[in-house]
């Protein structure tokens, strides 16, 4: 029995990060869909769960998170001794190596990914699509591209990013990573780059992940 | 004997937040001021410690990491047994409490926050001023703002961010909001929020975020 319920539409970034990390540790999950666009992310039952009134929220009993990269290393934690063990890898040490590169992801890979999603894949498909200045698009290419760069240099001598093991350093890239290798003008990016993208090719490859694009495709019925 | 070295200039948020957590763990270190204006953090010896040219490393015998937020939660994790043991709660649903609240912080709380320091603390004091523009600094204020709101939600029934013990979520909030207090036009965001007000009373005197304040104002020689 799933005692597991994750909140939200599973193409958005969050809730597809969630997904991976469960599939990867074999945690029995339940999803129930919620339609952002007729705004049932805010209405008073689904706030319940969601103080912020953003589109994911996890359930496990009555116990209610948000902030998907915090609800991934919950899963670690709790399910510590079941799925891929090497999340968060063995020992301090370890640990604080991949600490490191989570904190890169969430403050130097993440800005720029998400308005890029933003930009070029959300904006324009909402009701009333909002065209972000081709300025604010650049600025965020540079920066992204930036970082690409460390990727790469760290990428050569590492089948990922924190050594020779798959962990949530890895994982928590993955949901922008997908959206952008969809768009011409920023998959370019990536391409530019061998190392990220023979890395690309390796951890999109992932069960896990499949799994996850499946469910995407696929959604189950409005909650 | 100090075995733990930090580089960087006390002044910035990135090495106050280290200090903070190691002066909460009663870790002993020593602090190795770096000259930015100088260049000093892109020197090659600087680099070796830290790949990406910022303005923080910390070095623990042999072993060098970057990211404030990582060093903090190494911190925590290797000293475990000593100083403040409630920085990341017990069990695995404090902690999960804990993790939602740092990537709150991550997420919704630095962004904002963080242009805020650069457009009107660090720009205006640069020997080449870069002003930005007004319409920049009001997006910056209107988000924090709005994060400023869930927090005074959040802290009407909890003397800190995730209950009753001031944790890491808490924490990483210092560097910024000192910044902020400190400059009229953003200290009001903070003062509007009476929750938050009582709040950073509270934090901003403890003895390890006094102490760090006393570091910056005396930092040690330049290395």
């Amino acid at each position: 029995m799933a005692t597991v319920t994750v909140y939200g539409p599973p193409i958005s970034t969050a809730v597809s990060r969630v997904l991976a990390c469960l599939l990867e540790k074999d945690v029995p999950f339940q999803l129930a869909a919620v339609d952002m666009a007729k705004g049932q992310h805010r209405s008073p039952d689904f706030l319940k769960l969601q103080l912020r009134g953003e589109a994911l929220s996890y359930q496990d009993d009555k116990f209610a998170l948000t902030e998907s990269r915090a609800i991934c290393r919950h899963i670690v934690d709790k399910f510590k001794n079941q799925g891929n063990k090497d999340l968060m890898g063995e020992g301090v040490l370890e640990r604080a190596l991949i600490e490191q590169w989570l904190e890169t992801e969430s403050h130097k890979f993440d800005p720029p990914s998400s308005e890029l999603v933003f930009f070029l894949a959300v904006a324009p498909s909402l009701p009333e699509p909002e065209l972000p200045p081709t300025s604010a698009i650049e600025e965020s290419k540079k920066k992204l591209e930036k970082v690409l760069e460390v990727y790469d240099h760290r990428l050569a001598d590492n089948q990922f990013l924190t050594g020779s093991k798959f962990t949530l350093a890895d994982l928590f890239h993955l949901p922008n990573t997908e959206q952008l290798m969809r768009i011409d003008e920023t998959r370019n990016l990536f391409e530019r780059h061998g190392n990220v993208s023979r890395w690309w090719k390796d951890v999109s490859k992932r069960e896990s992940w499949e799994k996850v694009i499946q469910i995407a495709k696929q959604p189950p019925p409005m909650a």
